[in-house]
């Protein structure tokens, strides 16, 4: 029987760095209060996000390509971004998904999965929220800078793009695989 | 048909904040050609990293269980970590099992996914490699700060601990449940 390892205490927390609205990282000076060890690690602090799996009245999974400024290329991905203050989880992703879609008025919306991005240097947790029969309610609404096309797709395509590498980014990957037996 | 993004050209690229040995963090000021638009954009570098999804050769997956200082809690995740300079993505993952679990000699080694942590800030990829029928070879080798518990553990076990929520490391989740078709 394996003895698990024991959690570690917080002795002091600075913020060291911050880009504003969307990170800062703390150095934690902490210490393992079985061993006695002492060492400084860093952690990032996200506010958490959502990814929307949804589904059209067709059945199609809508998903969006676009430039990534981190990878420097084009991605195609499941919608999805930041919850804002006070907001709730399925409000989120309904809301991120009409921003970058147009597509809303799902029949049903249902976190299947509650998961951490990083939890080696992240605090934020990541919401996959599930929503059915979406329909085209109306234009996209994009921040200035944003630039997204809509791909609705077959779930056998983006299952098959998953297998291919055309869909590469690992929490829309996560956040696909998870939904996939709640498609039907 | 959807007209998808154009990509942006770095105009003006400078390292603004560094954790050394772990990443650093860039300002890059961009624009989008065809539209003209310009504007500042942070890329966090990290190097490459590789997630191993190791079956025993009695047919168990090898996770670890670990305090993360991100999330400030116990972890249970496959063993992975980062590429060393000069590394193959084979050597790195096979490297990672052998030092967190003690588990090596495997018959088959393969790459099933190149993947992008997080390409909206992240530039590295996330190699998945699959390593069949290892068995212990040895003890662990760990770092002085670290410690971790090993757990092999049946295929149904470990795909009901991600539904149940009690596997919530979402490169993980991807890599394992990119694996499930290819753990006979």
């Amino acid at each position: 029987m394996e003895i698990d390892p024991h959690p570690w205490d917080i002795l002091q927390s600075s913020e060291i760095f911050e880009i504003p609205r969307l990170f800062q990282i703390r150095r934690n000076h902490c210490r393992q209060p079985k061993s006695g060890k002492e060492g400084d690690f860093y952690v990032a602090h996200f506010t958490n996000w959502v990814q929307s799996v949804a589904l059209t009245d067709r059945g199609q999974l809508i998903l969006v390509r676009q430039y990534r400024f981190g990878s420097g290329g084009l991605s195609l991905e499941t919608p999805g971004g930041l919850m804002e203050p006070g907001e709730d989880e399925t409000a989120a992703a309904l809301r991120e998904l009409t921003e970058e879609t147009g597509f809303g008025a799902p029949d049903s919306v249902k976190i299947i999965g509650t998961i951490r991005p990083n939890p080696a240097i992240q605090d934020n947790y990541l919401h996959v929220v599930l929503l059915k029969n979406c329909r085209k309610i109306g234009p996209q609404k994009l921040d200035p800078m944003e630039e997204i096309s809509v791909h609705p797709m077959d779930p056998n395509e983006v299952f098959a793009a998953i297998d291919g590498g055309q869909i590469d980014h690992a929490l829309s990957i996560a956040s696909l695989l998870l939904a996939k037996p709640n498609l039907q």
